[in-house]
């Protein structure tokens, strides 16, 4: 499937950064990452990884260059700012892009990419930082065959499910946009559902048995809700995620025209929730705005 | 758990109420029916079931009247209209009343069934016309416990699961409510989203394939997307069933003054859809509206 000991670089040692280089170290290869805090390098040294004091000094030497930044503009901003990956990469090493974005970014990152003399796997995820730990992420991808290829043994190490969508870029990030407005939709339907089962007055615990079991449920209800059950607002995944995800969603909607009017009133939830003061909390602070205005009252955390 | 051979009347013999009186038949209760349609009563005769010409002429020998009507408005016509079962009814009987409605319009149709002597049950249920037919609904039922001592038995008969949510009629009521406020959304939003994909120039069989692995699955997304890939609105549940349920969701926030933003403008969409002609065809049918106005290409019946 691959050579021992390829080398991989991961940029960006968050949550999920750095349990896909926790998954990379556990499959072989030989791991060197960077992140701004100098304290998620220190984690990944001492997982057995390598850590670098620029993006470029991390790439410089690798087969796979994994980006787990937040959006397009860092992502453009480590491949192709001053002090860019791209002009100092090895020549045919495989950038691994998993940020949420607009697919025609991603195919101009690919673009790019490629007349660097780089090879460019659209590939972005699904899958909390349990997940990327234990290399159980699902991975929704799009790319040349030869960027497929040179990937494989990295994204097996990181991924349970591989979804392999087509040969350029710009599919993946438009299935996984596809994935957020449903994801975001459904958070603040969890959201606004649970706030009116407070105002009518029925026992939220209840509530969660009764329609995880029926066809009011959602992936994210079934995840999320019991967030709301225990009081604890810690962010798992943050409000401003969405406002971001749901800003892509609703921004491409524009672009196109194509009206999303579902997708744009979650996404006010989620702003709401955010000039709350929020943002940085768990995406289940929706109900805490919503409470807010309304004076329902909600469990606390024990 | 019960007297054999107990009376049940079944007001309302559609897909659902001919699928509980089947039900019924088979656990061994006489079962005399109504409906408008002669058709249906009709199709519960050759069963094995009673017809009657009134609801008051089903309902006068029965020890449990389950009412499958559509709204409130049905049901309080059905039990205290000018022919209201609930003047004849036997004493004691029990009403296992199983339309979405109002947690107050459910207690007070429970507070009149007291008064003239009679036993109340608030018991909406979900799952569809395959389930009520083999006798695995979920019912959501709250009520006095002289009433579920008394509808245990028919209650076994059409369910697989009865969740006990209290002690008086509106909770169960209640609890529908919720359990709609996040099915209407949810397809709107698969509406929307499958749309978008479609603008994206995704394989929509393989956008089903990739979500109902992913985080932005929900129930109704699963089980109402393949209508959609099968380009087969034939009205499993139709538009309209929406337009009256988030109708009634919306409604109840405004009374109580509790904001339901995404649920009013999935409501929209439900209207936007009954308004380009389609309320009597299957909920996916946001879609075709969505289309029309869009352009998209959608899946055709083969």
């Amino acid at each position: 499937m691959s050579e021992q000991r390829q080398s991989a670089a991961v940029i960006g040692l968050g949550s999920m950064g750095l349990g896909m280089a926790q998954s990379l170290l556990k499959a072989g290869f030989r791991v060197t990452g960077f992140d701004v805090n100098p304290a998620a390098i220190e984690r990944l040294v001492s997982d057995g990884g390598t850590g670098a004091a620029t993006p470029m000094a991390a790439a410089s030497d690798a087969d796979v260059i994994v980006l787990v930044v937040v959006n397009a503009a860092q992502t453009g901003d480590v491949l192709y700012g001053s002090a860019g990956v791209a002009a100092t990469a090895k020549p045919g090493a495989v950038i691994i892009s998993s940020a949420t974005m607009a697919p025609d970014e991603a195919r101009g990152f690919a673009a790019r990419a490629e007349s660097a003399g780089l090879l460019y796997l659209d590939a972005p995820m699904s899958g909390g930082p349990a997940k990327a730990a234990d290399g159980r992420l699902t991975i929704m991808a799009s790319g040349a065959p030869a960027a497929f290829a040179r990937a494989d043994a990295a994204l097996a190490a990181m991924a349970e499910t591989v979804h392999r969508l087509g040969d350029e870029a710009g599919i993946g990030a438009a299935f996984k946009v596809v994935n957020q407005l449903l994801a975001g939709v459904h958070i603040a339907a969890a959201c606004e559902a649970m706030g009116f089962a407070a105002k009518l007055g029925l026992d939220l615990d209840k509530v969660y048995e009764v329609i995880t079991g029926a066809a009011g449920n959602s992936w994210m209800f079934e995840n999320r809700v019991p967030h709301i059950l225990a009081g604890d607002y810690k962010p798992l995944s943050a409000i401003n995620i969405f406002t971001k995800d749901l800003g892509i969603v609703t921004d491409i909607g524009r672009k196109q025209q194509f009206p999303l009017p579902v997708s744009a009133t979650a996404l006010q939830q989620f702003i709401a929730t955010a000039a709350a003061g929020m943002g940085q909390d768990d995406d289940t602070s929706i109900i805490r705005m919503i409470a807010a205005i309304t004076g329902i009252a909600l469990p606390k955390a024990e």
